[in-house]
């Protein structure tokens, strides 16, 4: 096999169409004067990553300290730990060696975090994490004001405010999402003013509340998409991107067509298994767009393929992941034009 | 850090716990003179299908050719791949140099399939699958003749006829999907046999329908189980496992009590996104039976812990995950008593 032919399935990635989705997004985001901060766990890779940031973007977002250690180790020098990082005796080590090569912003939604975070001050900054409808992590709004409070007491830089508009997936969400999202950020930013904290960086953002945050009448100062540079099936059925822009799929083998079911090879250890409520199937095909994925297992995807004509076995079919930042926490290496790329923060949950 | 206290997320496994689990069922398969040849995706490691076999299991199953290189390459010589493996000019050389060290078994389930095994006459042994029910790939049973007479022309050994009983996960079904599962295995042998061939294994299996099979009047020859080792959530809820039977768990942080929201930093990225119909939440606890997760995204999971006292951040909780198999394909390595072993077949997809 050469290293241009891989076994399926494997992750194809159209190069072009990343820098087109990119670049597109980025223009909007400077016609608007919103810096983006892209959150790579989508991709996991530092070399795209890079091309990001190269594009204009102001930093990553990452999810752990785990991804950060693997960009920073890359050279991306600006990082912010979008979740409220447990600093705990290795926690606080890990943290204060990235501090020593990059700037280093951390997640913080109680006091008791600020208080774990104390050793740090004049190395690392927090971020106050704000709970605008998800109901995930992160304080009320109100309560941003004591959390930057005891901050301030213990001489910790408060670099932002920041929340995930989780509620945005959902079909039409968008625009209330966005707005739900900019008044839980001017509302924390506000009581964090009332205690003497000026707030720098309002920051927002993802994917499917993208557009709408960006056609609104104010935006924050920061936007944090991640899914944008790939797009997915999810993205698709939400209408937030379309299959022309599509720029990662799942190279799968028909391994079957008795009685007239078509199976590929790509199943729920290729593919993931996110399932949204308002997803039609597991995942579409690229070039197929009436196929669904009607039954996922862990190595078998079962699709109608609508008025297609039965494929033979062996044939290769391009599947649109459900949530492209699953299939790629499975993958080793994404194939970018052909070539193969390791995907160097796989698995880097702690 | 040390070895020994590992960063949250982990896996862990109970080793006491598995050698139970598999000492059990292989009594009770010895008791009803069935084989039992266990699905080693579950666990993707070596060291514990060495286990199982030294309990006296006489081979192991797999999905893929890269799960089979992975095993014979540890010393495991005897590899059924329960799937209808693409024999294209890789599949080919790939199996090929799997019989130069193992007894290698591979799935069809297409005439199509014989013929494309054809260079493999004499050294690999197909087994020819069979739907019992599933609806996912195998051959309806009547039409095994035709593949059996198709392999007996092209002198290719027909090792057994299998099926995966699937239709088992669901509440209940374990008694009526072993029961069809042996119907259609039957009817399969019976049809090879019109045809002249006699096929000597009839294999089926899964976990969920185990307990109904080795019940049963009659049993197959051999049984597939693979989660039977670890259990996990989807098992609990079934009834086919106990809490105290559980030998795999999540270890997981958690890093939000917000709201009176607990939230453990084992997320969709660690526990993998299954949820089956019948499931009550996105995994379980073991140590709070009448905890569920209730919201998972990639690196949170939401608590209801029910009438426990709410834990401090920084406290560790042990998961159930839906479905192991899923979160093994996740991690890089299992923490087994303490000590940390790669999965070494993680991601091997192809």
């Amino acid at each position: 096999m050469s290293h241009r032919d891989p076994l399926t399935p494997f992750l194809s990635v159209d190069a072009a169409r990343v820098r087109r989705n990119v670049e597109r997004v980025q223009a909007a985001a400077d016609a608007r004067g919103v810096a983006l901060r892209p959150h790579v766990k989508t991709h996991k890779v530092p070399q795209l990553a890079r091309l990001q940031v190269e594009a204009g973007e102001v930093g990553i977002t990452v999810a752990t300290l785990g991804e950060a250690e693997t960009f920073v180790a890359a050279g991306l020098d600006d990082v912010l730990v979008a979740y409220p990082v447990l600093l705990d005796e290795a926690g606080l080590r890990r943290a204060a060696a990235l501090a020593e090569r990059a700037r280093l912003v951390v997640g913080v939604d109680a006091v008791e975090g600020v208080r774990r975070a104390a050793p740090l001050a004049g190395r690392v900054a927090i971020s106050i994490e704000v709970d605008s409808g998800h109901h995930r992590t992160g304080v009320a709004p109100g309560e941003a004001g004591a959390v930057a409070a005891a901050a301030a007491d213990a001489g910790i830089e408060v670099a932002g405010v920041f929340t995930f508009p989780g509620h945005s997936y959902a079909p039409g969400a968008g625009p209330d999402a966005a707005a739900a999202e900019l008044a839980a950020l001017d509302a924390a930013a506000d009581a964090a003013r009332a205690r003497g904290v000026e707030v720098p960086v309002r920051s927002g953002g993802s994917t499917p509340s993208l557009a709408a945050s960006l056609a609104a009448p104010r935006v924050p100062d920061e936007l944090r998409p991640g899914v944008y540079l790939f797009g997915d099936a999810q993205q698709w059925e939400l209408g937030r991107t379309g299959p022309d822009d599509v720029a990662l799929t799942c190279v799968a083998s028909v391994v079957s067509t008795v009685g007239g079911r078509v199976v590929l090879d790509a199943g729920s250890k290729a593919l993931g298994a996110d399932r949204a409520a308002y997803a039609t199937g597991f995942g579409r095909l690229l070039d197929h767009p009436d196929a669904r994925i009607v039954q996922l297992s862990e190595h078998h995807a079962v699709v109608e393929l609508g008025d297609a004509p039965l494929p033979r076995v062996g044939e290769r079919l391009r599947v649109v992941p459900n949530h492209v930042c699953a299939a790629v926490n499975l993958a080793d290496e994404l194939w970018i034009d052909g070539e193969p790329v390791p995907v160097a923060a796989r698995g880097r949950n702690a």
